[in-house]
């Protein structure tokens, strides 16, 4: 008999995977979190029964995440994640010689710790002695002053339900902007603009409120039943910074999804969401 | 009881939508036929038990195989649809002014009668005095030189599998490049580079090397499970044209997803199908 998962979304649209084997289903004290193998896209990560991350399909979402962020900040030097329990962010944002320090603020050990002991392929940078990984909560960490400024953030949460949902309004991301130092670069997830159309929008309008700054970009993640995925790149400066070429030569070298036509198309706003947009700046 | 219908790919991945109720069911010469309503998308078609179009979906796909070539091409007088049945393609092109006359050979009557009957809100240009619709065979069409010469040809098939195998291969593109005029443009859907890369990339290079010039473009369809989907335009000439702002002003206004930054951001070609490019130039 075949064992097939299905993440469904409101009772309405579903999307599924056949499974291999299941590998790890546990209950932290914050969600739900199973590791499984699938027969098209090799090991997969699901937080409340969600599609997170699968082998076969996580780079573009790692890739997005970091490099167009990475590539364009004027200093690298020290970044924080926010999230990213599965190891991918931090991998790919430690590729690059010039990170000095990353600090990985993660909520749910549980996470952290199926993925090392399952998903090894994603997390491939657990052991670098660059990074300094918290297990503990992220708006805690960005509210206390005493961790100094960042280079770059990256928030790299879940959905806005559970413990996410705090990574979704405008007090979060006051204390983002004041951990972010005056030429930082601040990327988070922006959810499917398909799906979470209002949440998407309003968590722009969020960002370019706070930062002065902010642009919506996008990628295709096939395993996400949207299909289509957004996040969001925020700064102080009254535009988002060039690619420095050197950074982009690094990241286009090691990328299976980005480059730096990729990294331009992205910002690409399909027309529906630009009215929205356009919407919400009247007066 | 909840009725779902899943699209299938290869007994691995599947793509489902909750059923309000059928509508039309029908086995053709060609193909299985059927019009669904479903709860997140409206109405929608299947072929061959996979998703085609739905009312919530279907402006990607028909946006994005009209409008880059639409204000682009020189001249857009003359225009040639093969397949096309839901009557997407057409409506799209049919909202140009300067298009004088539009020949669209769809293989299955089936197809056109169903969505005539039942989804009238996609096709709502068969009115259209412009209009030719010849119920045939596209690949026969192409080879009669008494057919004349065109200005755009839209390839508008299903999957490389059953009436629309003949899509897929050189002879096909070669009797379409003698039906364009000399500054014409060809654009062609071309499958999901995620599900069939292959197929994908094998038609690029097909394409390449019968018209001398051939990029793919990509966009996101929900629908599809590969999520990204792909298609190619193609001319005789030794680079795209460029966007012609007159045409892109009326495209953008009536588009849901088109743009210019969308028109210019989906010829971004991911890094992993760039190599494969790449490779197969290789002498």
């Amino acid at each position: 008999m075949a064992i097939w998962y299905d993440e469904v979304f409101e009772d309405k649209i579903r999307y599924g995977l056949k499974l291999k084997r299941t590998l790890f289903v546990g209950q932290s004290p914050f969600q739900k979190v199973a590791v499984v193998e699938t027969e098209a896209l090799g090991k997969a990560l699901l937080i409340d029964d969600l599609w997170m991350a699968a082998e076969g399909e996580e780079k573009v979402y790692h890739e997005m995440i970091v490099h167009p962020a990475l590539t364009t900040a004027p200093s690298i030097a020290r970044v924080l994640v926010i999230g990213g329990g599965d190891g991918g962010t931090v991998r790919e944002v430690l590729s690059y010689p010039e990170v000095e320090a990353v600090d990985m603020v993660e909520i749910d050990g549980m996470v952290v710790d199926a993925c090392k002991a399952h998903l090894p392929e994603i997390g491939t940078a657990w052991d670098d002695p660059r990074l300094n990984l918290v297990i503990g909560d992220g708006i805690a960490w960005v509210k206390d002053a005493s961790h100094g400024l960042y280079d770059v953030i990256l928030v790299d949460g879940s959905d806005p339900v559970g413990p996410a949902v705090g990574l979704f309004n405008r007090d979060f991301y006051e204390a983002c902007a004041a951990r972010l130092k005056p030429e930082g670069v601040l990327v988070t997830q922006a959810e499917s603009p398909k799906l979470f159309f209002d949440v998407h929008v309003d968590l722009v309008q969020v960002l370019r409120q706070v930062f002065g700054h902010a642009d919506p970009f996008y990628q295709t993640m096939m395993i996400y039943a949207g299909g289509l995925w957004g996040w969001v790149y925020a700064s102080r400066q009254p535009r988002r910074f060039e690619i420095i070429p050197e950074r982009l030569a690094h990241a286009e070298a090691r990328c299976a999804i980005y480059n730096g036509d990729i990294h331009r198309g992205s910002f690409a706003v399909p027309t529906y969401i630009r009215r929205a947009l356009a919407a919400k700046e009247r007066p």
